[in-house]
């Protein structure tokens, strides 16, 4: 079977997963463009930090909020939109580095909330893959991403590249240089991508799900919502992100055995807070599959390669991408294609 | 059947839904106290919004950010208690005010917080409805609901509670008093609570739903998230919230006959930009229940009594309540114990 674009199903999705060693190491290679980036943040001494993306973009920015306020020391918020754009909110953003991350750059709510954002004083920053997208042009410190066209509709490469961008940009040196910490990052992403037979045979067990909760703590969270937002678009799957600790408030009622959990947690701070929670999960009898760095024989592996617990959402993403392309397979849909979407989605 | 309080399934649920009229007069009986820390707050003149809470709460936590966005103009973000709490940033909080939201009073990562953001310089509002909880004794200005005791562990009367709370203390008066603009409450909530037989009616359809999606946009996405919840606390279902806007990016693909869908959407700003998303999902064929003011015979209504958009929130849950609980009581549950959660969550 061959879609109108000549391509057997999938095909687009699986060479962008494939893709982002390269992607991550090409932009290594541009750490200066970002450094400078970084660098007008610092000058510009921002008490404040505010972050605008929809959709996958969104876990991005979920990322970037915890940089700001681990990294930076910066209250961090997640902006609405709606509140300028609908509401038609003028505050006052002297102050404040204001971060909007779309990969095409043409979603028209964002660029007006940035444009907003700017004529309210604030220090606009867009991270985008599309150079001269209208947000791209909207900003004043333009961040492109260069991971190459991504065609298919579930976002990969660009995500990753997204949280590697945020990372040059708002995380600092404690460790020294932060581009330097990261060096290791393109082989762990091929190391971790190389596990894909593992993955692909745990998908098998999801064949039938219907619904699934996936969770984390810290910077695990934003990958549990990424797996989920993953799962969701590609295998129409009622796929749920909880973080740890929002999941015993209400959402742990409705697990039971027919409601499999996907647990991200590597060592550090996050996923050592995320352990009881997962031995309660297990107490109840539900399945739980764990992802992370030294998960074991029954999880879904990553492989570190050292690197900080700050940097482990760009590895940790990448098994979940690949079960969501598998089992999206395996059920016999097109992942590069998924019912009722579009690329890039125009709202207001 | 009884259980080992003696009571009748369902029974704590119901009182405190039915209680609901009551309790919002009575606060607006104390205006004068929330007043007064509305006033220290402008006194004050923060630069910066931070809200923090968890669970059902942190739904009032987002409708408090709409508001501050809105009705202060000011940038305002959800903390992430784990940065402060599990990975110890200690930011710069001058300016800064800081509002923590707990029905309890007792998360230790809430008071934890607030205590933290109290050492950075932030001015503290602890909004809880119980006086003398940890959080009520760590802030600087401890606001009470005054709500009554909660015994069913699904939050009802409490959350229209912090709704009001959060009114009372964030909205300016643009048209006159914020307390007396809300007089028409008590009223317009009684008169809601009064359609409770087409609710029952509606819940019939959703006996055999393993999955549900709610949406709403602005000022009632709030209302979809904290809907959902309760729907998953006391049923069991799989129940998603997304805003009209992130629908399209991703979860649309997973919508189809099975999955049926709740939109919140009143006449207003968030409404509006609401209406053409509910037009498509009816166009792909999506099973649609509208709630909200005005949607006719086919869906749950609302009696706003001429109230403002932004306090609406504190009516269009009240039907999903009534929904929540109909439904868990046709399944046979006991939706004021629902499995595997406690009314006060302890995490750290």
């Amino acid at each position: 079977m061959t879609d109108v674009d000549g391509e057997e199903p999938g095909t687009l999705m699986a060479g962008e997963i494939a893709d982002q060693p390269r992607v991550l190491a090409s932009m290594l290679a541009r750490a200066a463009e970002f450094r400078a980036v970084a660098d007008a943040i610092s000058l510009r001494r921002p008490r404040f930090v505010l972050i605008t993306a929809r959709g996958t973009s969104d876990h991005a920015a979920l990322y970037g909020k915890y940089l700001a306020e681990i990294e930076l020391g910066l209250p961090a918020g997640l902006v609405s939109p709606s509140s300028m754009t609908l509401y038609g909110a003028r505050p006052d953003l002297a102050d404040v580095l204001f971060v909007a991350v779309s990969q095409s750059g043409a979603s028209p709510d964002l660029a007006e909330s940035l444009a907003v954002a700017r004529e309210c004083g604030a220090m606009t920053v867009s991270v985008t893959n599309v150079e001269g997208s209208e947000l791209d042009r909207a900003a004043e410190f333009p961040v492109r991403l260069g991971a190459g066209a991504e065609r298919s509709v579930a976002a990969t490469k660009t995500y990753t590249a997204q949280l590697l961008a945020l990372y040059l940009l708002l995380a600092r040196g404690a460790d020294g240089d932060p581009a330097s910490a990261a060096a290791a990052l393109p082989d762990a992403a091929a190391a971790t991508l190389a596990n894909a037979e593992r993955v692909y045979a745990a998908a098998a067990r999801y064949r039938f799900a219907t619904r699934l909760v996936t969770t984390g703590r810290g910077y695990s969270y934003p990958t549990a919502r990424e797996g989920a937002l993953k799962l969701m678009e590609t295998c129409y799957v009622s796929a749920h992100a909880f973080s740890c600790a929002d999941l015993l408030h209400g959402p742990f009622a409705m697990l039971d055995q027919g409601v499999p959990v996907i647990a991200v947690a590597s060592p550090g701070r996050g996923g050592d807070a995320a352990v009881p929670v997962i031995q309660r999960l297990r107490g109840t009898g539900a399945d739980v599959l764990e992802v992370g760095v030294g998960v074991g024989e029954t999880g879904l592996a990553v492989e570190s390669a050292g690197l900080a617990e700050r940097l482990l959402p760009i590895l940790e993403i990448m098994p979940l991408q690949q079960l969501a392309w598998r089992l999206a397979m395996d059920k016999g849909g097109d992942p590069d294609r998924p019912r009722g979407l579009s690329k890039v989605t125009m709202t207001r």
